[in-house]
């Protein structure tokens, strides 16, 4: 059996219900923390602990590169991903910042750049090829690769020692591969799902449209196997997030999910193991338009709203104070009996 | 001339220019950080520097009883207020974890509970009366009361020595307080703008509607005078708010501005001093569903949606770490030319 067919595990019921009771008790009125409230009954369940606490964050960067980029469907070259690699790992892109900032251990894997990469501290080769090919002719992937990429996220949950696991990524084009592989999954045309990534004109953006749709007629990917539909069009990065979305499930390893191309990883995930729906948190909404399908396809509240659209995991970095907060909130204020607070009367 | 009509400071254009450049330089799609670009070229205005940042945190609880409370609108009894200033200054309630763990400067002042409180370390006795009139009779407020609220809260900011000010309050019936100033403001009927506070079934809340209905009806409040309709229909601590808030303009702290009672304080301010509108950051949209109308007349956009309602500064104080983060990304980011990432081609 390969390790993607193993159980998730089951959040602990007991400890869900001594979260909510505790809930009940604080010094506030019923549910007036909002999804504060839900969020530390949620990681209580999901930690077996009454009192949940986010201390250790771990970060993994994915990065690879994608064999649909030569159809011109990003406003960035593909050189952009390997500088970008050297960015993550040199302190400068947005979510380097944010690691520092939160105190989370991030790791950058390279899992398939156009050229090989020099030697980069901080920087993991994972090279699986010169990036996907392209799958406007071909399947992105090999089986082969599918299943290396898969194995890399999860051996990146195997290694986190952390209450928590963001998963992030970096490939130029690769909102044209998540879009594909959201369409599949969905049965949604690629009109409805396509949106600008890191900013295209309109021409561009109806090309990229037409590219994922002609894909899509070639390819005609099997929703009932997502797994399949991931090789087909996704990316060694996208695959490697639902890899590590899977694992994180089985291990008991609370997910927070970033934006477009992480939810479309989790929502491959799902579709491959339903049973890993509760540990997944969405960090954000992403101002990419095809993210509210992935949502509402996830069935999951994004904690923020703050039009973000960068990947990289940023805006699920942004929202651990969130959930520190939630945590703090839910294990340290005092309760209606030892505040001597009276209660609700009417 | 009384300090309520100084003149509010302009934020600095200048900075603005400076800190949109820098934006435009970063290594990320311009604009794919969203409301965190936007925030921090707002803050870059508000602190006349092209690098903000939010290292010193000012939140001030200002708490005081109703008269409107023995009309039994709330489903709290009115001792909770005095209850809960106890619980403020001894660590337990929402606002009080919060400011622990973001470090922030916590003030709680006691404006007009209905009983003399005993001495609470770390609570100023502010007291103006025993609660506000009963404004289902008479004026809330004499002109006198109203004008000392108004300077507590200007105190407060002449005295915080920080980046930023959050306003909060406490005071068991405020939601129809500020429910009735909201409606005299805006001049919406109460059908519209009240809702369940701290939690009331559907019978009080008709009720809770016609007292407020009652109310407007007899003081036919002029909103083109909103320092009298914050007279007649509000409280003392939502008159500090107001004070608090004008006085920020003033002299130049950033107002990060809280849930359905601190908007209402903020949007009297605004109708009295419409040039503070580049002061205030809107922290977070409120459950009470009133509170959609005040945002939208506010015209700013929430930074947190999570179906908060518990005032007390709570949701403010929560967003915080969305105007780091944003500081902290805009500060040190790198630009495309220092980590040589080659811009958009398309």
């Amino acid at each position: 059996m390969s390790w993607l067919e193993q159980s998730i595990k089951s959040p602990c019921e007991q400890s869900i219900l001594a979260a909510n009771n505790r809930q009940q008790q604080l010094t506030k009125p019923p549910g007036s923390l909002g999804q504060l409230e839900t969020l530390a009954i949620q990681l209580a369940g999901l930690q077996a602990s009454e009192t949940p606490h986010i201390d250790t964050i771990a970060i993994s960067i994915f990065a690879a590169d994608h064999g649909i980029a030569e159809e011109q469907v990003s406003a960035f070259p593909q050189a952009v991903t390997a500088e970008m690699i050297r960015n993550f790992a040199h302190g400068g892109a947005a979510i380097s910042v944010l690691a520092k900032q939160l105190n989370a251990n991030l790791r950058v894997s390279n899992l398939g750049t156009v050229s090989e990469l020099e030697t980069i501290a901080g920087v993991e080769d994972n090279r699986l090829a010169a990036g996907t090919a392209n799958f406007s002719k071909a399947p992105a992937m090999t089986e082969e690769q599918c299943q290396q990429a898969l194995a890399i996220g999860k051996k990146h949950i195997d290694q986190a020692n952390a209450d928590i696991f963001i998963g992030g990524e970096m490939g130029i084009a690769n909102t044209t591969s998540a879009t594909a592989l959201a369409c599949a999954l969905l049965q949604k045309p690629a009109s409805v799902l396509t949106g600008p990534g890191t900013g295209i004109n309109h021409k561009t953006l109806r090309h990229k449209q037409a590219v994922i749709e002609a894909a899509l007629d070639l390819h005609q990917a099997n929703p009932e196997q997502p797994l399949e539909c991931l090789r087909l069009l996704g990316g060694f990065e996208i695959a490697a997030l639902t890899g590590a979305f899977i694992r994180g499930a089985q291990v008991g390893m609370p997910l927070l999910v970033d934006g477009f191309i992480a939810s479309i990883a989790a929502l491959t995930a799902l579709r491959y193991q339903p049973d890993i729906a509760p540990w997944l948190i969405l960090g954000h909404q992403s101002a990419e338009p095809g993210h509210k399908a992935i949502v509402a396809a996830l069935d999951k509240s994004p904690l923020l709203q703050l039009d973000m659209r960068l990947g990289e995991a940023s805006g699920a970095a942004c929202a651990i104070p969130l959930l520190q907060l939630a945590c703090t909130l839910h294990n340290t204020m005092a309760t209606f009996d030892s505040a001597n607070i009276s209660a609700a009367t009417l």
